[in-house]
C-alpha cells in the first residue's frame, strides 16, 4: 500500500526524534533501546494512528503534524517494549525478531529488561507532552490515559499473563474459542484499537465518530492477529523475521489450532467484512481504511 | 514521625483503591502486583508528595484530596515496579524484599516481569486521570510527563543501567565519587525529587516555590541514599527486610566504599544541612520538611 510506505517515512523520522540520540548516555541502555526500535517492522500502530487522523480531518499546521507523528511513534516504542520483554528467556525465550537477533541475545538480559522498561516510560513521556501547547493539554492527558488502559491489566500485560497461564492447558470447544478471542483482544487488539482512536482524538473528531473508529480498530486488531496465527503456520522464518511454527511448538491457543486452517480463514473473512463495515461507517465509502483491512487480511495469501 | 504514620494510612487506603481488586482477572497477574505493593514499605514517595502538597497550601475538597492521594499512591506503584525488576535473577537476583520473599520467588519470573510492567502502566494511568475534572487536566498531563522524565533514560532506568555497567569496574578518587553521585541521583534521587514537586504541583504552588521544593526533594533523595548505603553496612537483614551487606558483596559503588564510614557520615551531615536549608526556603521555619530530613538522616543511628 502506498499509504503504508509514505506514512512509514514520517514515522521513521519521528522515531529518530523521540528516541535517545545515538551514543547518548547511558550508552548501554540507549543502544539496546535503539537496536530494537530501529530493527524495522511495519510500524502498524503509528501508521494506523496517522491514517485515522487524516481520515477524521486532521488539519494542524506542519509543527503540529510533526508532534502528532511523534505521539504516534510513541505507540511503536510501547509495542517494542512488549516485544523485548516477550522475547526474554523467562517469557517466550526467542532469539529472532524482525529478522535480527533479539535484544537480550545482543545486549544481555538485564539491559534488555531495562530497555523495555525505559521504552514504556519514554512512550508515556511523549504521549503526555505531544502535541505541545496549552490548546492540546486535554488531548495529552487523555491520550496517556487511553494508552495506559489499553496496555495494562485489562489489556496488553493482562493478555500476556493470560496467555502464559493458559498455554499448555487443555481447552476445548466454545470455552477454548472464547478464551482465544479474549487473549487476542487483550494482547494485541486493544493497543491497535487505541492506535486508531488516538488518530481520531488528534484530529478532534466528535464522540460518535470516535466510537466508530474504535470499532474499526478493534476489528483490524483481530484481523491482524488471525492473519499472524495463519502466517505462523504457512510462512517460513526468513519471511516472518521471527521463529516460524513457534505457536504450535508451544501449544499456544491459536486460530488454526482451534478452527483448523480453513476455519481460521473463514473467521478471517468474517472479521474482514466487519472491519470493512466499520471502515465504511468512518469513511462513508471504500477508502484507505477498508484497503488497509483488506491488505492485512491478505498477507498470508 | 506522626506525619509518616498518619499519611501512610491515607496512602494505604489510596493504594487499595488504585490497585486491581483481590481476585481480579487475570488472577496470576493481579496477585503478583498486589503481593509486592502490599508487602509494606515506608511509602516515602507518596508521603513526601502529600506532605509537600500540605506545606504548599493544598486546599481541595475531600474528593480532590482522595484523588490527589491516589495520584501520590501511583508513585508507590512505580517505585514497586522498579524493585520487582531490580530483584529479578538477571538483575540483582535477590530473594528478600520488605521482609518477604521477592515477587519472582513467589510468583515466578515471568509473572514478576509482567507485574512490574503493569505497575508502571497503572502508575501512568492514575497520574494521567487524577485529580479528575476539567479544571485539573493541565495538572494531569504535567504530572505524567514529570514522572516519565524522572524514571526514564536520564532518571531511574538510566541509573539502573549505569549501576549495572559500572559495578565491578575499578573507579578511583574524584571520578569515582562523581559517578557515585550521578548513579544515586538518577536511580533514586530524581523520583524522590519529583514526588516532592508533584505535591507542590497538586497544591497549585507558583513556579518559584516549586523550584525550592525540587531542591528540597533532590537533597532528601540523596540523604536517603547515603543513609541506605550506611544501613546496608550497619544493620542486619531482619531489620532491613532485605539482604544486608549486599552492596559490598557485589562491589557496588557506595558512600561507605568510597568515603569510609566516617566520611560517609560527614557527607550525610553535609547533605542534611543542605536539605534543611531548602526546607526553610519552602516552609519559612523549622517544620515538617526539616523534621522529615532529620528523621531520614538518623535512621542508621
Amino acid at each position: 500500500m502506498i499509504l503504508l510506505a509514505v506514512q512509514r517515512e514520517v514515522v521513521e523520522a519521528a522515531l529518530e526524534r523521540i528516541l535517545p540520540a545515538e551514543g547518548a548516555s547511558p550508552v548501554a541502555l540507549t543502544s539496546a533501546m535503539r537496536y530494537s526500535v530501529l530493527a524495522g517492522g511495519k510500524r502498524l500502530r503509528p501508521v494506523l494512528c496517522l491514517a485515522l487522523a487524516d481520515v477524521c480531518g486532521f488539519c494542524g499546521n506542519t509543527a503540529e503534524l510533526a508532534e502528532v507523528a511523534e505521539a504516534a511513534a510513541a505507540l511503536e516504542l510501547i509495542h517494542t517494549y512488549s516485544l523485548i520483554h516477550d522475547d526474554l528467556p523467562c517469557m517466550d525465550d526467542d532469539s529472532l525478531r524482525r529478522g535480527h537477533p533479539t535484544c537480550h541475545v545482543v545486549h544481555g538480559e538485564a539491559m534488555a529488561l531495562l530497555a523495555g522498561d525505559a521504552l514504556q516510560t519514554v512512550g508515556f513521556e511523549i504521549l503526555s507532552t505531544r502535541p505541545r501547547g496549552p490548546a492540546h493539554v486535554g488531548t495529552r492527558a487523555e491520550a496517556a490515559a487511553m494508552v495506559a488502559r489499553a496496555i495494562g491489566v485489562d489489556g496488553m500485560a493482562g493478555g500476556q499473563a493470560l496467555d502464559l497461564v493458559e498455554t499448555g492447558r487443555t481447552h476445548e470447544g466454545e470455552e477454548a474459542r472464547t478464551l482465544l478471542r479474549q487473549i487476542h483482544a487483550m494482547k494485541t487488539g486493544r493497543l491497535l484499537a487505541v492506535s486508531a482512536s488516538l488518530g481520531a482524538l488528534y484530529a478532534g473528531a466528535p464522540a460518535d465518530l470516535r466510537r466508530e473508529v474504535e470499532r474499526y480498530g478493534d476489528r483490524l486488531g483481530l484481523l491482524f492477529q488471525i492473519a499472524d496465527d495463519l502466517l505462523d503456520v504457512t510462512a517460513d522464518t526468513a519471511t516472518l523475521g521471527k521463529t516460524a511454527g513457534k505457536d504450535s511448538a508451544q501449544a499456544k491457543l491459536t486460530y488454526p489450532a482451534l478452527f483448523g486452517m480453513e476455519g481460521a480463514r473463514a473467521e478471517l473473512d468474517r472479521v474482514l467484512e466487519e472491519a470493512c463495515d466499520a471502515a465504511h461507517a468512518v469513511e462513508g465509502r471504500d477508502g484507505i481504511l477498508s484497503a488497509l483491512a483488506t491488505w492485512a487480511a491478505r498477507r498470508d495469501r
